[in-house]
């Protein structure tokens, strides 16, 4: 399957192998991936967070004007400012985030978007008021059965012109942990992650919370936006109907021990004892069970420190005794319901949710 | 010319056309362009500024160990804290550092490597002390020809292991506006741009200004690390002995207007007024003099608001009265030296100081 041979579909676009289109690049240098080296740090520094921006980042100077306007099926429509957003009760949680699309490069075929290797995660404290809170103050009617948020940044997608949305159903946007987030380690958001206001939903993808925060809308049927049921869906064909994209896989990832090549990336690494460590997630606030690391195919059981936080990285270690030559390293992930990450990449028709075990070749001198 | 060409010459790396390599890709993640909305900002914020790692961002938890040696031809060898170096006199410059390889990816043929459309830019307020302070009371002795400055960051290029590593003559070195800097934007430097220390030298592409600065090396004959003989070098051909990179070449660019379609960033601007923006700047301290906007080849000039700063970008504006259909819109600036962008790219075999203008297609409706 090639881009052309979906040409009559969506015009230079499609499913790929091996080289990538001049869009996709476009979009990696747009986007930002975390460097794998910032696995070290248990919360990302903001600028190394990865990014993912659908449209433009909206330019707002200041936050005097912002208004964050709640309607639909409510008791009370709101419109507040942020000023009064932050007299509500105000919380602070450690969540990692990861794009549903990160780890999308490794699927074959690929579907043509932002190229994804492994730095689609990271993992920040982010500050607000529960949701709930406001919820509560504008009162869901009894007939409503889904809320949907609206983000500032505006474009199109597969020809809809949209700004981007995405919705959650009232039990989960009234959960304790769901926030209106308007801090981002200890700081007011920066304007790429949502300045002002931002949905922050631990546990899930990326794609659930919303930036850049500016309408809540409660529904009394189910909210049909190209980003939650055309975009972030599970299809094995194009055609299905699909599943819809939600909590995150369970997952792991390795900082790339030794030094780099400049272009190709490879590893050189010294002989003789070597740390191995890096950091293991799953979604909905379950936590990590086990991490084994793989050298050349054999697995052992590494050390895991629990996160302070249900919705955070855990970190894991693994003392290795590097011998010279080629080496394969790997490291895979189980959470507590036993679910554990593939070998290979799971099929998905836009690559999303591939959890699939990292594999590092590295040299030992 | 493709890269299959040259792989008996650096394997799998070379010149190519069209598709980019997984490689490319790769670094096109790691690294971060300024999404050109972002241009609206008089200074990047921190998240936003493009970033180019070499090797790997180093991991340094905490300053207090963290020594700047002086050494080689100087009267007394120093090695300071980061303590020390903040005792010495203050001074902040708003600085506009690009890549040297922006615009790389519209070179044809292509050199792989991180793959610049246009977002290697950026401007920041950068706060140190200048170099001259602390090579003053280092002393340079008489026979003092060139002043190398060495990063913590280390790994290979072209086969070759390296600590980053740049120069630059006395002269330059002592100028009252090259900075030792420990803050970007009023806070301490984000791991990413070279906590703690680096090197500002305003005007000039970005190599020069070496992050993670941890030894400088006053030397009795020309610096010959890889950086500054061998990479950062213009060149017709891969084998000729060239021309080193130094200060920017005058350009210009634009905050696309309307709003973006998701994959293919194709812009789409309602009819009528529209203002144009956009960014222009040249090296070495030279002033912008003149920015021409383009629309479909017919060129006016544009209101140019200077900077406050000699080394960072200048804003310029032009009101243009959009018609519906499609149009290519572009910019052009000229500096006080009266160096004016080319139309085209520059040849340079490995893409380096392509200033030629930035052309922007969009649908007005």
């Amino acid at each position: 399957m090639t881009a052309a041979h979906d040409s009559n579909i969506r015009p230079g676009r499609g499913h790929t192998e091996g080289d990538f289109a001049r869009e996709e690049v476009a979009l990696a240098n747009r986007n930002s991936g975390l460097p794998l080296e910032a696995l070290r740090y248990d919360v990302t520094p903001a600028g190394m967070h990865f990014l993912l921006v659908h449209f433009d980042v909206p330019f707002v100077a200041a936050a005097d004007d912002w208004r964050l306007d709640v309607a639909g099926c409510v008791q009370r429509p709101l419109s507040l400012s942020l000023a009064q957003i932050q007299k509500l009760p105000q919380k602070t949680l450690r969540v990692t985030l990861e794009c549903a699309g990160n780890g999308r490069a490794n699927v074959v075929p690929r579907w043509q978007t932002q190229p994804w290797d492994c730095g689609g995660v990271s993992t920040a404290e982010w500050s607000g008021t529960p949701l709930r809170h406001i919820l509560e103050r504008a009162e869901l009617a009894s007939h409503a059965v889904d809320i949907a948020f609206h983000g500032a940044d505006r474009g199109f997608d597969a020809g809809r012109e949209q700004f981007y949305g995405r919705s959650l159903p009232p039990d989960l946007a009234m959960h304790e942990d769901v926030l209106i987030a308007w801090s981002m380690n200890g700081v007011p958001l920066p304007p790429q992650h949502g300045f002002p206001l931002r949905l922050i939903v631990p546990g899930w993808y990326g794609m659930a919370s919303v930036k850049w925060l500016r309408r809540i809308e409660v529904l009394d049927r189910p909210f049909d936006g190209y980003q939650q049921v055309d975009n972030y869906v599970y299809r094995r064909e194009r055609e299905d109907k699909g599943t819809p994209v939600s909590t995150m896989r369970v997952k792991s990832m390795m900082v790339p021990p030794g030094i780099p090549d400049w272009y190709a990336r490879n590893r050189t690494v010294e002989a003789g004892p070597v740390e191995l460590t890096g950091r293991a997630w799953s979604g909905g606030g379950v936590p990590v069970a086990t991490v084994a690391v793989g050298v050349d195919g054999v697995w052992t059981e590494a050390v895991l420190e629990r996160s302070p936080s249900p919705y955070a990285w855990f970190r894991w270690r693994y003392l290795w005794n590097a011998s010279p030559g080629e080496h394969v390293l790997a490291c895979r992930a189980t959470d507590a319901n036993g679910e554990t990450q593939p070998l290979d990449p799971p099929w998905d028709c836009f690559g999303f949710g591939n959890n699939a075990v990292q594999r590092l070749r590295v040299t030992v001198r």
